[in-house]
């Protein structure tokens, strides 16, 4: 596959690409990371979602622990070419690490932050070994 | 109204959030942009989006030039406090400045970017003078 279509986004001062998952089926929008040159390239190669982890910096294969896996219908940019969008099937049906389907759970109400949607599932049971 | 919900916020070392705007009814992602401290609660004090332009260095309240105004229903934060999702109704169902209902045209088909939705709109009818 030509690389042009990589050259063609405009990569960030740090080389990277804010990345938005979102159900391919609901439109629920699941997360938010971020994405280097060579995690774009792998996560077209292999249709799942392959971030780049800025805390740990290195590749971040969305499931490598939890097994919660988003495979990629279709990847997006905007018209700056800066912000990458992808439809994802989300395995397991739990996109963050607490637990829930999504990671934008937190909703303000009259001024505060609530948690508005429920666990799902245990995270030690998610991540425990 | 209390700021201690903004200062829960993790702003990033320019002082930025990225901010989502999804269309509150067919859960479309319209747009993203960034928002610094002021510009969130002016967004949330008047129930609409105003986003910090980092080109312009200044307040970029949406809709004010093309009249493409983004309502805000709901805004949450995801699991980190560290992104923001709003969703909207957006005025005129124009959210791109190049006529497009969403920024997110550009589908990856075949390794090339491909525009995948309608201009709706001619931006000189929207930004004309």
């Amino acid at each position: 596959m030509s690389s042009a279509w990589l050259d063609e986004i405009k990569w960030d001062s740090d080389g990277l690409l804010p990345a938005i998952a979102q159900d391919a089926e609901t439109g629920e929008i699941l997360m938010f990371a971020w994405m280097n040159r060579e995690s774009l390239a792998l996560s077209v190669e292999e249709g799942r979602a392959i971030y780049w982890s800025r805390s740990r910096g290195k590749l971040w294969r969305k499931g490598e622990e939890s097994g919660h896996v988003q495979q990629v219908k279709e990847f997006r940019v905007d018209c700056d070419s800066d912000v990458l969008l992808m439809k994802v099937n989300q395995i397991g049906d739990i996109a963050c690490h607490t637990g829930r389907r999504s990671c934008f759970y937190k909703r303000l109400d009259a001024g505060h932050w609530t948690e508005a949607d429920p666990v799902l599932k245990d995270p030690k049971d998610i991540y425990g070994k």
